[in-house]
């Protein structure tokens, strides 16, 4: 959570006046029922949007933050506030509050839109994931993946474009009972064609989408059908402001804008003009939450972890990597580096653990099935070559264990991040900031964490398994004093570039389009 | 082979006075010996690329092709000529010519450069095809492949530059024969590297590179690591023009320069700059040999096809495909089409067939039989969920008959071309020309033949099956008259920009640049 210092706080650096209302798909808080006593239960929104997000809404007293009722509970609490936003308290545990409660800590409205399960699942399960998660990290198989039939062309019309309908009504709502005049706050895949109608009905409102995801270039996009692929364009050009985490994503997006659909674009002031209109493009790295990251980090079940690896490796090093199974997340290729680094230096055997902290995700999805028993083939075959009776090279865990995670990142000696495209990356940021040994960050070029990190990190090339087997041993070998110069420049980077920076960045930048 | 009439010589329409030396992978006449006799003999080159060359070379006195030696007869005529050019006659039939002699008919000088099977295996099995392909094409599963490791890297240093050095070195003495001063003819992606080192030998010499295969955005090129992306697109822009079939492509290219080496570009003028020198990137579609190919298609052989298609059709229409088994043909996703289509409209059951003249292509490589695989899973779904003992809706024949296909051509209803990417595709422009019953053209909006003959086809969204199945029975139902309309206007767009003004119209560029 962000700290309460006044110079710290987005809203103390910034000129903006507005109400704000937010969008994203999850929300801070969602509901559910005890199973045994049958009272409403709350629990807070996991992932790096949602926390970052909660910090900027309870600072701001007349944010609303609509999100998609993710449950049957969620529904239940939007159809008995009949539309009208709810407040929840945040502090110390999330919970509902009562109409006009005046109760201390942070709080927030929170307005949950209900998207029936025949909406939601083509929208989410057919259209978001996989389509669009798997068009912006360009991971298909082209000759024969994707094959859109009847049943995804439905789920954009019926699942997609009515979600989005439903969202923008909900959002519209919230700026016309502010008077019209608001800072709308998009976020992600999701909700691509929400600006455009958001503009039509609010032409005062100060409209702005962040992408989270890559953002492919025009060969990417023309995976979808010009009909599809023009809307969605053409939707997030309702915006004022369209927002990437890097430069290079927003020139992808530039370079949609002109090669698609033709319009001038300013790749030097990264504006496109679209029917009179001036949309600016604008990059803001996001970052973590330091001290919500180190109070996870510190605690009993965090230091037991850690004396257990410590025990476990001994005077050894080790190789981490923390990620979902997720095919952009390179994990194979990562584990034929490290065996192809083990092939070339013996010396290294029984003398370095690769441990992979893996989150398993999407397995109703085809792709991440085969994805997953392609790790785990990949891990075999590492480990069935190298291996010995008291030392496997490769450590998969399968699991979602923040306080493990936060004891690999303090005492890992190389973070690997291989990702084939990732928006960002906060893994990266994470453990430069945790660490104890001064790891080195083995770190893709394709991550937008490279921009920020690079300079600090030995790069990886996804796709060159023979570069990332140099790259490991590189960052094995580096001699203690240049580990130690770029972990700390690497965390005194992320110090300075924190989510609050990230926040109160672009709602500076906003004030001054208000203007 | 081109009309001998002098306004069609492209000789005749230009200013050009420089020899001309050529390079291209495969050349117009491979050697062989003769099983029985013992003795040498001659054969013609195939492919649409070789044809055209084959027309320019034999107008031109000083030019002189360079390719590779194909096999071992071609090694040992490039050493009994100890690196000089060898004449060859190519009318009525392909053969070495004595040093001197006087024959009548079309002749060009050959140089045959000899490339080590150590070498050129590297060079054409692991870079050129599959990798440099792949990439072009887009046809990796990025997830997990391509996967570089020792061997890639060590073919691309040992193989791809080497091959492409001595093919240089080859240039650049025919070049410096000649006095230096030359236009010289690079040809597709086995070759990126010769520009530039020609220019740095020969800095009087005029160089295009042509591409002939479809050139990806800056996405497509960073699956390659950074020293082969850099050093290819360096290559490049040694060269004072680079041409491709397609605006989009010369666009790609332009950004890759925009975006990957930070070079200044003009979108407009369709220009770089690159170390005070101009590059100029062109577009020329390439097209076929009208009269060669209306040789080929009125052969007794022909018309017996022809007859038997009619006896096997009856009053049913035809759906035609004529494609190597390659993965970015579509093949696949074009049986899934047409089956849709027969799902919906049962009215069509037994009247209707999807005749696919397929090449199988590259078996070798793995993702080629793969893909056969496919391509025969998904006729057989569609077959068995549709056939009748009478009546089988796709008929899939494995054959590289130039007889058969002339014959399908002149009968089809629908010639579908639904690539994935396709530099150009000749096949939907033989099809225009031969066709006899004013057949609907569905092609893919991602071809170079989607530039000239879109406006008169049914286009195809090469990922969209749902729509690729409307677009067929549009096809199929299509009133006469537009049909005769669309036939007519799409050959003559063909006849009009036949092969010889492809060549004429380079050269006579070219002129211009040389003043």
């Amino acid at each position: 959570m962000p700290s309460e210092s006044p110079a710290a706080d987005p809203l103390a650096s910034m000129e903006l006046d507005l109400p704000v209302v937010l969008l994203s798909h999850r929300g801070p808080v969602s509901f559910d029922r005890d199973p045994e006593t049958g009272e409403r239960t709350a629990s807070r929104g996991a992932g790096g949007l949602v926390t970052a997000l909660s910090g900027l809404a309870a600072h701001l007293d007349e944010a609303v933050w609509v999100c998609v009722a993710s449950g049957g509970e969620d529904a239940e609490v939007a159809r008995e506030s009949v539309g009208a936003p709810v407040h929840v308290g945040l502090d110390p545990e999330p919970r509902l509050l009562a109409e006009g409660a005046d109760e201390p800590g942070r709080r927030l409205s929170l307005r949950l839109v209900e998207v029936a399960p025949g909406v939601h699942d083509p929208f989410y399960g057919v259209i978001a994931n996989p389509l669009l998660w798997f068009v912006q990290h360009r991971l298909y198989n082209l000759s024969l993946s994707p094959s859109l039939g009847r049943e995804e062309r439905t789920a954009f019309e019926d699942g997609y474009v009515v979600a989005n309908e439903l969202a923008a009504e909900a959002v519209v709502e919230q700026v016309q009972k502010v008077g019209g005049r608001a800072v709308v706050l998009l976020h992600d895949y999701h909700f691509y064609l929400v600006g455009d109608i958001v503009r039509q009905r609010c032409p005062d409102a100060l409209v702005s989408h962040f992408v989270h995801i890559p953002w492919p270039g025009p060969d990417g996009w023309r995976v979808l059908p010009p009909d599809m692929r023009d809307r969605l364009l053409t939707g997030l050009l309702g915006c004022d402001v369209v927002a990437f985490h890097t430069r290079a994503d927003a020139r992808a997006f530039l370079l949609c804008c002109q090669e698609i659909l033709q319009l001038p674009v300013d790749m030097r002031l990264l504006a496109v003009s679209v029917a009179g209109r001036t949309v600016r493009v604008r990059v803001y790295p996001i970052s973590i939450d330091i001290p919500a990251l180190e109070a996870t980090a510190h605690t009993d079940a965090s230091d037991e972890h850690l004396v257990a690896l410590d025990h476990f490796l001994g005077e050894g090093q080790l190789v981490l990597r923390v990620d979902r199974t997720d095919p952009s997340k390179n994990i194979v290729r990562g584990f034929q580096a490290f065996g192809l680094m083990l092939d070339e230096h013996p010396e290294l055997q029984s003398r370095v653990v690769f441990l992979a902290l893996l989150q398993p995700s999407r397995q109703d999805v085809q792709e991440y099935t085969d994805y997953l028993a392609a790790i785990g083939s990949a891990a075999s075959s590492v480990n069935a070559r190298h291996g010995t009776g008291t030392w496997q090279p490769i450590d998969v865990r399968f699991a979602s264990d923040m306080a493990l995670a936060t004891a690999a990142y303090r005492r890992c000696d190389v973070l690997v991040v291989n990702a084939v495209a990732d928006g960002m990356n906060l893994v990266a940021k994470e453990a430069v900031v945790l660490n104890e040994r001064d790891m080195v960050l083995a770190l893709s070029e394709a991550t937008g964490a490279h921009d920020e990190l690079g300079r600090f990190a030995v790069t990886l090339h996804p796709f060159d398994v023979a570069q990332q087997a140099d790259a490991l041993h590189e960052a094995l070998t580096m001699p203690p004093q240049l580990r130690r110069d770029r972990r700390e420049h690497a965390a005194m980077i992320v110090h300075r570039n924190d989510v609050e920076r990230w926040l109160s960045a672009q709602l500076v930048d906003l004030a001054t389009l208000a203007d």
